[in-house]
């Protein structure tokens, strides 16, 4: 009788969720018909799973195993997980968007539906990914990064923003509507992206005007070190076969 | 008792409260003394209605008939919305704020309070409306917008910006205090406005100049259409007999 | 009996949990072991106080006398605040951050941890405060001001900003990775700071450059009107006692 047990009596737990071995379900959750949570994945406080969405294809909301929602988090059914996400508070995600593992969302962070997430993509606090945003793996987007996807305010012609892996898209960024942002590409703080940027290379400004190769950019005050591609210098999370296999 | 059983048991709902017919009100919601609900209007998991407040005028919390309120959203006493109103999660909405009917206000977005706000206006996502701000009809702010009010901070003497009916302001814009925007004008994203846009005009950069009129704008990669003004290109939402009213 | 009718049926509190005397608690909260609350504080629906967290120091959560933290608010444990604390809706403060009395934190605002802020600091809505950030006495951050702290990202080595005592940061503005703010000094909205601010100086633009004495900016329409230093001219919510003590 283990697993009941992780499930808060004051948790409402639709019978039709299929609710994988040894998950946590916390206080005042509310799970709906339409999920699954693999085994072992915790769902805090105040969680939203699985909300019923007319845009979606009726799919399930798939959590993968070994997960952690954390608490006020709401997600729409129709958009699936792979195995380790990681959430921050406060998240929103809405239907029909398919990540792959090891996903890491920062608290406040919205994705608005129709994306396509890689594997290891981490996102900062306050993300907004909007509709149909294309992301590969290895991403790093920081704090109140913005993936815009309206090309003519308001259309229906909805475009998201590419970016390819290994990219790193620093603080406050805009990305307009269908850029692409080539792989191991840096963009600078504060930037607004309105044209393409190549991979390898380092943008900045408003709009974003391609400054350098990124592999020239050196570790701030230690001028012989260079800071990209930041995979030879960075493994937290990333498992050691992984490493081996993403490293250039 | 159809009614009744639409108000889920685990909802605290004060007996002064004013609920119309067939509303529905989720989980875990706590609706205060001072709130009417209009008909057929939802209420989703943990929302907040009608929190009391010492800087409101004593009116109730009104919410139109056939309104969406979706979950963990938190709305204090004394500010009025029309019919039609719909919400993203997570939303915040101080006091004595008026509201038109068909508002659509995103996730995590937040109205300050003492705001005018007409007809049809949209807001995306995480879009910050301070207080004092005048709003018109049919005007788009998009993800991200924050509209200040203190010209000389910190101040008492706020004073918000003014946007005209129709205008666009898109991603990531910052309208400085007291700015007002032209009826049909055009914000581009990430810009600074700190002076006032005549009408019909587009503006962009940081700080925001005029660049050409809006309606010489056009759709992207389609250089014979005229984006601008966008009523005449985009309908969805608008009931056919306003479309013909607000059509230029 | 008077104190533990303030806490509501439906919240959840640890008897570890050190609750003052007449706290009020309100439904639906979530009160883990390691807290302490001062007395008279207010505690609204939703909260989380106290979540548990690997990357503390086993300290409690200190919440001061006669606070008040609004709805769907999540605190860890590990972090401390003075007395009249007041908090917005939907905050996170995550672990091990010292800070002073009277402290405001607006709505959806985000600390990351490890963070050292002084006495009487306000910072309005959407402020995300990365994690080693330094803030001093009678600080303004306005809303979606963000102190970075990755100076190579991704890395290890955070550096957070240093601000310091009386600083006005106005809004949407980005701080890079350990620059430092000197006190009195005013940075206009919508800047990038990538260099340091000498004390007293205003600031602006992306890069932000020095652009005049902070004294010499004046009141908006009223020229003869000096705005800084700013406290000899606003004093809401400062004791009169502490007025004299911190005025120029």
């Amino acid at each position: 009788m283990k697993p009941s047990k992780k499930i808060h009596p004051t948790a409402i737990v639709s019978p039709l969720a299929k609710i994988g071995k040894e998950v946590t379900i916390g206080p005042f959750c509310l799970i709906h018909d339409n999920v699954e949570i693999g085994n072992r994945s915790i769902i805090e406080a105040y969680c939203e799973l699985g909300q019923p969405s007319k845009l979606s294809d009726g799919s399930p909301l798939k959590v993968g195993a070994d997960s952690l929602i954390r608490s006020h988090s709401v997600f729409y059914e129709g958009s699936s997980f792979g195995d380790h996400l990681v959430t921050g508070h406060h998240v929103t995600v809405r239907e029909m968007t398919r990540v792959g593992t090891n996903f890491q969302l920062g608290t406040k962070s919205d994705i608005q539906g129709h994306c396509q997430i890689g594997d290891y993509v981490r996102t900062h606090n306050n993300v907004h990914i909007g509709q149909k945003s294309q992301i590969g793996n290895f991403v790093w987007l920081f704090p109140d990064v913005l993936l815009t996807n309206d090309p003519n305010p308001p259309s229906e012609q909805l475009i998201g923003p590419i970016i390819e892996d290994y990219v790193i898209i620093a603080s406050k960024v805009t990305l307009l509507p269908g850029i692409r942002i080539g792989s191991h590409s840096v963009i600078g703080a504060h930037s607004l992206v309105s044209m393409d940027v190549s991979p390898g290379m380092f943008a900045n400004g408003s709009p974003a005007k391609t400054m350098c190769k990124a592999r020239d950019l050196r570790i701030k005050n230690e001028p012989g070190k260079r800071a990209y591609p930041w995979t030879k210098r960075f493994h937290r999370g990333y498992p050691p076969t992984k490493i081996e296999e993403w490293k250039l």
